[in-house]
C-alpha cells in the first residue's frame, strides 16, 4: 500500500474508534444507569487518550510526509488529516489533560451554581476555564488573534472580524423587526389539553419519516436536551416531551433530523473516511434550521402539521390554519435562548458571541460577566434579568470550554437563508408540496447541493457552490422581515 | 510511578477499552439500527485492534520485567496481566484476523445453514474454523494437548482429562435419573392462557429486585437469545418475553440476574483492575445457575412465585403450588440444550464435549458430524433427531470457533452443587425465606464466599476456600437425585 492510502486506512481506524466513543457518549445521555457516571467518565478517558495518541502518533506525520494524494478524494482526504494532525500536535498532553479535568469540574460547578441561582459559585471555574481556552487559542490561532483560534476550531476559516461585521450587519435590522413586533396588536393563540407522550412520538416518528429520515440506519429516543450522534450508517436521534406543549417535541424532532438527514445522505464513497460527515458547525446547523424552520415553519407545512395535529390529537383550541401558523411562529422576548424564535435567537447568540469576545481579550474579567450580560441584555431585549439561570447561567458551553461555539448558530441560520433563498428561485413551487407533507423536492435540493458532498468543500466554498454567490446575512434577514411582517402585519 | 503501579495503570486502560467493545456489543443486541451491521462490525474490528495491540505492546513486557509485585493484590494482577500479555504474544496477528475472519463468515453461514437444515452448507466453513483452531490451541497447550489449549483459555487450570473424568463419573448416575424419570406416570400439569408482555417485564423487574439486583447500576432489555453484559458499576442483562410461557422470560431472567448481581457484589477496592470481573465462566454459570436453580426452582421459592405470578395474570390454570413446583421442574426429553431441564442439560453439554475432543483430536472428520451427534443423542437421549436444526446445526458455538466452551456450562452446575451443599450446611432453614421471596441468606452468603473476591482466586481455589474441600462432581448428583426423585417418585 502507497503511503496515501496507508495515511487514510490508519485514520479509518481512528474514525471508527471515534464512532465508538460518540455511540457511548449517546448512551450516557440516553440508557446509562443512574450510578454509572464516574466509570463512565474513565471510560471516555480512556478512549479519547487512544484516539488522540493517534491523531498525532508519529505514524502519521511519517505518512503526511511521504504521502502523495493525487484524486480530489485523496488529496481532501489529505488535507482533513493533516489539520487534524496539527491541533493534536499544537496542543500538549498536559494542556489537553487540565482541559479535560477543568472542564468536567467546570460543567459540575456550573450545575450546581445554576441551580443554586449563584453565579459566584461558577465563576472561580470560569476563570480556569478561560485561562485555559486562552493557551489553547494560542497555539491554535491562525491569526495571533485569540478568540479567531477558539472560532476557527468550530467553523474552519472563519474568524473574530467576520462575524463582528456579521453581527454589524444583522444588529440594527433585528432590533428594528422586534421593535415594531413588539408595538403590534396581534390576539396570542393559546394551546389547550394534554398530549399524550406515545402520540406525541409517534408523530414524532412520521414526521421524521416525512423527512425521509431513515429508521433502518438511525433510531429516536427521548432526552431533556435533544441533539444528533453519530454518522454513515447509524445516525441517532433523540427528542424530548412536555405534555402540555407538543411543539417542544415536534420542532426538536424536525431540527434533528435535519441534522441526521446531513448525515445519512453523505455519499457512501465517502463512508469511515475524513469525507464522510458534515463539514462545519455552521453548515450543519443550516440544515437543521432549514429543516424546522424555513419548511417546517412555512405556512404550507403548518397546514399539514395542523390537520396531522387534529388526527392525533383531537381539537386543542385552536381554530384554523391561519391561527396555527401564527402559534408556531410566534415571537416573544423570553430569557432562554433555547425556547427563542427564530428573531430573538439570534439577538441571543449575538450577546454571547459579543461578551466572548471581551473576555478573552482580557477587557472584560469573569466577576463581572452577569453584570454586562443583563445590561446587554436590557439593551436588545428591553427586559431585567431577575435571576442568574435566566441569564448568564443558562447555558452549558461555556462550562465545557466551548468558546466561538456560539456564533455557530446564528451562521446556521444565515447558512440556511443564503440557501433556502436559491432553493426557491430554483424550484418554482417548491413548497406546493409542504401542503400535503410533501417535502421531497427541497430535501432532494439539500442532498445534491449539500448533504451527498459530506467534508468535500469547506464550508465557505460549498454556500458558494451551492448558491452561485458568496455567503452573506441579507437572505435570511430577508427572510425574516418578509415571513414575520406578514404575520404581525407590521 | 513504581513498575508494578505502572502495569497495573496501564492495564486499567485496556480495561476500559474492554467495558466501551463490551458496551457496543451490548447495543448491538438491544438497539442497533438494522442495517448498521457492516459498520458496526468494522468498529468492533477497529477496537479490537487496539485492545490487542495494548495486550501484547512490549511495553507490558518491559514492565512485566521489572514489576516488583508485593501486596497480594498486586501479585494476582502481576500474574493476571501476565496470562493476557502471554496469550495475546503467543498468537500471531496473522492467525488473529484469519480466525476473526472466518468465523465471521462461518457464523452467517451457520444461520443460512439452520435455516435451510443443511449440515452440507456449514460444514468447510468449520472446517476451517477447526483447521484455525487446532493451531491457536497448539500454540496455547499448556500441555501439548490440543484440547487442553481450548479448554484452558475458558477456565483456567482445567483440562481434556480432568473433564472427561467428570462427565465419565456422571453419565451412569444421570442416564440412570433421566430413565427412571421417562418410567414414571405423573401427570403433566399444562400453562393456559396469554401472559401479556408488559407484566411479565414488570414481574422479571421485581424479581430480579428480589435477588438484589441494582438497577442504579445496571437495566433490563429485551433480546431473542438472552445474556448479561458489562461490569463494576454497569452491568446489564436482557432477557426473552414469549406470551405463552411466561417461564421463559422469569427464568432466565433470574439466571442473567445471578450472572449480573457476581459483577455487581464485587469488591470495589477491585474496581477497573484485572480483579474487578467474575473469574471464569464455570464459576460465572454457578452463580447464575444456582440463582436459578437452587433457588429459583426449588420448591419454596416457587410458592412465593406462584403467589407473585397469580397476583400478576390471575389464573393460569395451574392448581395449587405443588403442580406449580412440578410445573418449573418438568423433566422432558427435547432436542433443544437451551429448552432443556436440570437433568438432561448435562447430557446435552456431554455429548457435545465428546464430539469436540473427537473432532479436535482429528479421530472424526467434520463430514461426519451429523451422524455422530445423532448416534449419541439416540444414545444418551432415545430419540432419533430428524432435523439439523434440531441437532448438529441448533448452537452458534462452534461457529464462533468456541470449541472448549460448553463444559463450562455443565463445571457451573457441579460448581453450584458444591457450593449449594456448603451453604445449606452453614446456614440452617436456609430455604425458610425462600417461601415470603427473602433470598439475602443465600445471596449474602454468596456474596460473601464467591462475588466479592472478583479474580482474586483460582476457580479450583475458590471452590475449596468456599467450600472447605476440593470440586467434586456428587454433590450436586446428589442435588438431582434428591430434588427429582421426590417429584417423580421414583
Amino acid at each position: 500500500m502507497n503511503a496515501i492510502d496507508q495515511l487514510i486506512s490508519y485514520n479509518k481506524t481512528t474514525g471508527l474508534l471515534q464512532s465508538v466513543a460518540g455511540r457511548n457518549a449517546w448512551d450516557q445521555e440516553t440508557m446509562m444507569p443512574s450510578k454509572s457516571g464516574n466509570s463512565r467518565a474513565m471510560e471516555m478517558g480512556a478512549l479519547e487518550e487512544v484516539i488522540h495518541d493517534r491523531k498525532k502518533n508519529p505514524i502519521v506525520k511519517k505518512l503526511l510526509e511521504e504521502a502523495e494524494p493525487k484524486t480530489p478524494f485523496q488529496k481532501r482526504a489529505y488535507t482533513l488529516i493533516k489539520r487534524a494532525f496539527d491541533r493534536a500536535e499544537a496542543i500538549p498532553s498536559k494542556l489537553a489533560s487540565d482541559l479535560a479535568a477543568t472542564t468536567s469540574l467546570a460543567q459540575m460547578a456550573w450545575q450546581k451554581a445554576r441551580q443554586n441561582n449563584d453565579f459566584s459559585e461558577f465563576s472561580p471555574h470560569l476563570k480556569k476555564v478561560i485561562d485555559l481556552k486562552r493557551e489553547e487559542a494560542s497555539l491554535l490561532s491562525p491569526t495571533g488573534n485569540l478568540y479567531d483560534g477558539l472560532i476557527n476550531d468550530y467553523e474552519f476559516g472563519m474568524t473574530k472580524k467576520e462575524t463582528s461585521s456579521i453581527f454589524e450587519e444583522m444588529k440594527p435590522r433585528l432590533l428594528d423587526l422586534r421593535q415594531r413586533i413588539s408595538e403590534a396588536k396581534l390576539s396570542k393563540p393559546v394551546l389547550e389539553g394534554d398530549f399524550n407522550t406515545e402520540k406525541q412520538l409517534k408523530l414524532a416518528h412520521e414526521i421524521a419519516e416525512t423527512f425521509f429520515y431513515d429508521f433502518d440506519r438511525g433510531r429516536i429516543d427521548i432526552v431533556a436536551h435533544p441533539f444528533c450522534s453519530g454518522g454513515g450508517d447509524d445516525v441517532r436521534i433523540t427528542t424530548r416531551v412536555d405534555n402540555k406543549d407538543p411543539f417542544n417535541c415536534l420542532f426538536s424532532t424536525i431540527h434533528e433530523v435535519g441534522h441526521a438527514c446531513y448525515e445519512q445522505n453523505v455519499s457512501s464513497d465517502f463512508l469511515h473516511s475524513p469525507l464522510g460527515s458534515g463539514v462545519s458547525l455552521g453548515i450543519h446547523e443550516s440544515q437543521s434550521r432549514i429543516f424546522e424552520n424555513q419548511i417546517g415553519r412555512s405556512r404550507q407545512f403548518t397546514r399539514w402539521l395542523f390537520k396531522k395535529m387534529k388526527s392525533y390529537f383531537g381539537e386543542f383550541g385552536i381554530r384554523d390554519e391561519e391561527e396555527f401558523y401564527r402559534l408556531v411562529n410566534k415571537v416573544e422576548t423570553g430569557f432562554i435562548r433555547t425556547e427563542a424564535d427564530e428573531i430573538h435567537y439570534n439577538l441571543h447568540i449575538m450577546l454571547r458571541f459579543e461578551l466572548e469576545v471581551e473576555v478573552i481579550g482580557k477587557n472584560l474579567e469573569v466577576p463581572d460577566l452577569p453584570e454586562a450580560w443583563n445590561a446587554k441584555f436590557k439593551e436588545y431585549f428591553d427586559r431585567d434579568v431577575e435571576k442568574a439561570s435566566d441569564g448568564i447561567l443558562q447555558d452549558v458551553h461555556w462550562s465545557i470550554g466551548a468558546f466561538g461555539y456560539f456564533p455557530t448558530y446564528t451562521l446556521g441560520n444565515l447558512n440556511a437563508g443564503c440557501l433556502f433563498q436559491k432553493m426557491q428561485k430554483d424550484i418554482p413551487g417548491l413548497a406546493d408540496g409542504f401542503e400535503k407533507g410533501d417535502v421531497s423536492l427541497a430535501t432532494t435540493w439539500l442532498t445534491e447541493n449539500i448533504h451527498q458532498h459530506g467534508s468535500l468543500y469547506e464550508p465557505a466554498d460549498l454556500i458558494k457552490k451551492a448558491t452561485g454567490k458568496a455567503f452573506t446575512p441579507e437572505p435570511f434577514l430577508n427572510y425574516l422581515d418578509e415571513k414575520f411582517s406578514d404575520i404581525y402585519d407590521v
